[in-house]
């Protein structure tokens, strides 16, 4: 079980990390390309009567449509604008049903939850391809494009979610100055990066059990998928190891998450084989802004769940305001 | 994965039953041995402003405590009297947290959440323990007291969920001739059980991938948990055989179900090792009411999940009514 | 072990077929699509002295590019046209090294490696993208755009196939009345299927445990990859299923087989988990050619190896002519 | 395979012990709560010609019934008092069948085999429940009444292994001043903790390869059961950690071990994934007695198996006198 | 589960056999060369008081030294000449230390404990070498010269285990003509293999779980080893397939037990996937005695363990007499 | 994955070795026993125009017959003296089929594929046996005759890979100061070995991801086969440790290669859990000539492959000249 480094030396690792000279630069290229067409909201009956529940298209990177659900409390549940939170998901996931993901409108929220491209034939569906095809890969998302940040999978991903957060910013009914990002897993390393690529937009972070982080590291260590695409690509091109890892630098979570300003509250689990936690907490100790984190020492990559929701519902409120 | 019956073979599979001569006897006994003290019901503040959340002691079996949430659609979300669902758990699993398990009051029912009594340290957890002891017996529930009916474990969680039924349709708000039960796995068996033992009362059955059905082909053919506890039981005990699948004919939701004349909308999934489909059907195809089944063909013991659920948002007033 | 059906069943297997109405009508359209570049022929140095090796690009599907070998025997062991073999690649594979994959030059025959679009990161190396993207899908390339015909993966690989089909039968030291196509597994799916395709270009087949074969048993019956790829589609998009299948049935090596003519050598492996035995009988029985088939008795998905090779070294020149 | 400490490190590790303020006093408590009804001996028929035996009935924790065998040599292999040896048992077995144990009888010995009570439906069957309940527990005996020192499973264990322990030095054949306390895994674990909590009425211990040693260590290192029901149960219960290793420090057997007298015998295997040997040295260097250690380099929890009951053979009369 | 036939369809499984035409010569060719040195019996100290034992070296086929304990009820045990077991160890097993299996001996019988040549460095260990090599093999002994009849590794064995009958049969102590043959697994296909070679040696058979039965399905059905080295080897030698079970005929448990004449008690698992049920039943149907059999319904291949040894030490005397 | 040493402390490991005092003089009298006999070559039609191929014949240790095929460059590709490879074939595989492994023939080298005596039923075919028996044994060649180093297995076989040597460099058509040994796992082992034992007959060494190195770590490192089969061995003979140790002292390839002297060039992947890096490491710091490696960091032990091939057709001619 001791597969990674003991809690007392996790805590305090933080690797040196290869920051691209160019990475402030590419990024504002890359969230320049976001489309500018107005999202549309249409009304659906997800069959629960305490949410109110939109089917959202909105513009992504180079404009390409992206579905996400805005779920709001019910109109007999609200009065005045909405705190929102905007829901990034976990490698293979997607947006889900209508009535599927509300965690966040019935504790009082504007909760957007926001396909991922091109994923969402795992354990939640969604409905967003990636119209962008890709190199040679391996079977998955990781190493899709990984041959140039230019093409890379995750550049187009973290623009969409970076639109998504200032679709809801601009809901009529949700304050703009509240918002936050939230996401375990891939949905984890994603929220991270979004507050550093629109710091001034995003509130709070609920960062869980972050993937995305500290690659190097990550898939000598991690047994098990999806670092295990990047392990098998390389095993193959032999020859292209400082590349991959070149382009990977740019979407790295700890990399990025250097520039992120808003409190966070963080969850790592000691027996995460599949988000090894000193790759956590390479990206927490890099992590810009003010930060807490909970440790769940005898789970895996579920980490603390129900645990965790019940300390982010009492926390978020006291980052976000009343 | 061809492991069971092809579906159209099981699609008609109705073995026939070892039903015990004092089957009825038997079970009026052990309903007289619900408690009779009063439950209490205290409010507790989940952190959802969406649902309106009880901690629940009722008297089980012998009057021992079982512990539940009742989650009711926050008031200004409902009028009249309610519907009302009860919801048993999936095996290893418990009510959970308070915000945990509330998807029934989101759609508009009174929702109580059991606990089954010992479980509850798994992927949910429980607050009720079981006071009774048992004899030799292997890791897990599935072979407590199974050397007779009398001490048998599903006899105490049976009754305490006849109990669970009749403190959620003693309820103030609720409407009593419109209290469906419901679960998944071990809940669908349960479910189903409770159907049978205590008709006039329940209105509909939410029976999905039931578990404790069709015990000689369940041990047979399944290569899993928890199944597989009796498998080593017997293994062991090698002079128990005839005694142990006698007392589980007691508790067989096959069995039982026979029972039952309540409207019920089940589901299956081909591909679940947990409980195979041939035994789904086992008991579906005994069912003693009105029923629909929805088969899922590529599914493992996750069944229809999140699409199941939207079926039974649908069915379910159908049944109830308005 | 007796995971499938027992050989004398299997050797008479040969299931009622879904034959899209539209079927040849969609491959007129599709091939119509192969681009008209010409290809280029690029001398490289593999460090063998037996064999003269060429990096082709050619134009594919939309005129995209694909890149193959072209292996000839050196120089001074040729004489007069060569007869020729394409070579369509396993399941994440590419064409390789450029000393890689060798064998029929080395038997006197031009070779043409030809890479799958997008795979080439796994146990050989490819050069080839796909520059189409697709919609939600599961990892991997199976479920790529399965949701219409027009958009499926698998479309533009056949396309490609052909296209290097007649980019060899064009080569100058080629007699284009020789060509033979190869490939096991998935490239033993694509050399049935271009053989049904352009049945006047293709002299011979050479088929080795084929993938892409009568899918709807495959998913039922194999417990191994690729297969899985659409049983998790399958599980997740539980709604898709009869879309899905209507899809596959435009690729499916069975169905398209029917319509090849060319004398075709198959063999087979009865403990093969990956492309189980069934299915490779399914398409076998169906396919419209002279046949014969190698049965190898306790071979998983390896099948005969060189011991086919050396069946296939003696087999070849008797179509083929001298 | 490098799973635990290196063997130096091992050799001379010896952690800090958490050693409950009331230790001894719970201890006095527990044992106080010992029946006091005289065992019964019934002569029992075991098909054997070179043991007679007796099935015992003797008064363990509260009074409950505990059975065991009693295996002496035969009549005519047996002169003066006896040495006695009571054996405990490995995790989920039981006393088994009369002609099962009986390996120190036939070296001379009264041999006393003890069932655990609730377990023996696992590789040795026993005869023995356990009349207590317990709280929500994971399925298993490591978690049952964890919650509480005075519910835990074994603190009733203990006792009944010291009243066995009695009840055989009570015997009219048996020489008090000579009698062992034996097992391997739980076993060893349990004859350790006797050792300590009756250090006048033990001779000698024989302990291989412990079960119930350094918990906080053992749900770290050991990827294996039983340990593993604590990590899942601790998985769930995220708010019961430091609760329940308070609980366990009262039965741990390195805590426990120090306050005891009697020479022993140890072994420890290198490769032991169940007990890891970190684990056991955690144990060996605390435990109070005179000591010698075997350490099996290459095997797992097996351990020394019939070498070291050659050992043992040898060791034994050495400790006890002829 | 149900991985081989249902126990209906098992029980009355008798597949044809392929007899050899020199079957019977070949064996009388073969145990004429079984060597005619006169045993050693050399007394060793075991550390049991119960029991009396003896290193043996008796000489097998080719006069090639075989070793064995032989085991005596102590001397104030017995009376009278003594029946006998001679007991073939389970692949990979030898005759262990001294005092490690001595069961017979404790029932009153002459119990010769033999090696399998070669064997004897897995759960038992062993001291006899085969001093003959072999072509290309699989590691493992099932392939070990299987290339022809004269040069298998079997053939050896099984004279060996004759000679090993005779040696007991031969000792002063022992009344010859009560003589059983005993063992699991390998061991008990080589008991029904003596027991047809020498018929009027053997009084009685004890047969559990065999091994080396019906060799064509047995690497059809068993997933598990040591058939997975037949299997491993013919997916290698794709050429050899009919000549490896033309030698395997010569040595098949099924084939040989015809010609057994004395009583046998058999036993079977039905979940054993290492000797499946259905190549039991084929030796078992085929055995030439007369015969009973115990079938252990829920047990892999430990099969009834103490349960089927309590059933032996029962049947044996009615078969042997007083 | 971080199962062994990380890179920066493998590549500086090179342990203390347990050097036999008779080392040299042991291979001396070993080297002394090979066989006089003269080599046979019998041409092959291999179906390949581009190799010519013989089936060889050689006299190995104690004149045992030894199988190889000789392929040559098509006579059209030679001109003057060939410079030579010897292959040494991984663990459980053969020479293969006349056509299967003519990868140096293709460079322009004669290439002697050897035989390992006893294996080739596995991923390739051979043809060559052990006369030779041994003591008691592990499935396996890794424990034959490992009780004394005049008896155990890789003697011979070290000695056959001299014998093969030698006969390719007194081939007419072969410059004998241009003769490689070459091999991956245990034909790195055995061509490392095989430079230390005849030194001035190798002209330089190709060794892959060794086996058959650092005996006492790989023991303790690697999960996996084949040295598993040490650890059972040693798991069973509990007593035989050091003097198994002592044995394979002298066939350690980190043992031995101190004594090479030719250039070599070898790799090691850092995810080989067969022959784990530090071990390859170990032997590659010992090795006594000139040497380069190869570090693969995300393979498992099938190393670099092609990769590794492109770089050894380019380094092969720098040392062995024109």
């Amino acid at each position: 079980m001791d597969f990674d480094l003991p809690l007392d030396e996790a805590r305090v690792y933080r690797p040196p990390l290869a920051v691209p000279d160019d990475l402030e630069e590419f990024w504002a290229r890359t969230l320049a390309r976001i489309g500018t067409a107005a999202p549309t909201f249409t009304r659906v009956d997800s069959g629960l009567v305490a949410v109110e529940t939109y089917d959202v298209t909105l513009a992504g990177f180079d404009g390409d449509p992206v579905r996400a659900w805005l779920h709001l409390p019910a109109s007999s549940l609200r009065a005045g604008p909405l705190p929102g939170v905007v829901q990034l998901q976990g490698y293979n996931g997607g947006r889900g049903l209508p009535h599927e993901h509300v965690f966040w409108a019935l504790a009082g929220y504007a909760h957007l939850v926001v396909d991922t491209r091109g994923q969402g034939s795992g354990w939640t569906t969604g409905a967003t391809g990636d119209p962008a095809g890709s190199g040679s890969s391996q079977p998955g998302f990781l190493t899709r494009g990984v041959e140039d940040p230019e093409t890379y999978y995750y550049r187009r991903v973290y623009a969409d979610a970076v639109a998504a957060l200032e679709v809801l910013r601009g809901h009529d009914l949700v304050d703009p100055s509240r918002v936050a990002v939230a996401g375990g897993s891939q949905g984890g390393g994603i929220s991270t990066s979004v507050a550093a690529l629109a710091p001034s937009s995003v509130a709070a972070v609920l960062c869980d059990v972050p993937f995305l982080c500290d690659f190097r590291r990550a898939v000598a260590v991690s047994p098990a998928e999806p670092y295990g695409e990047l392990v098998r690509y390389l095993a193959a091109h032999r020859d292209r190891v400082e590349q991959t890892f070149a382009t990977l630098s740019y979407v790295d979570a700890a990399v990025l998450g250097r520039l992120a300003t808003a409190p966070a509250l963080w969850s790592v689990a000691l027996m995460d084989l599949t988000c090894p936690p000193s790759t956590v907490f390479a990206a927490y100790n890099w992590y810009g802004g003010p930060k807490e984190i909970e440790v769940y020492e005898f789970n895996d990559h579920e980490g603390g769940e129900a645990f965790q929701q019940q300390r982010q519902l009492a926390w978020l409120p006291t980052v976000l305001g009343a």
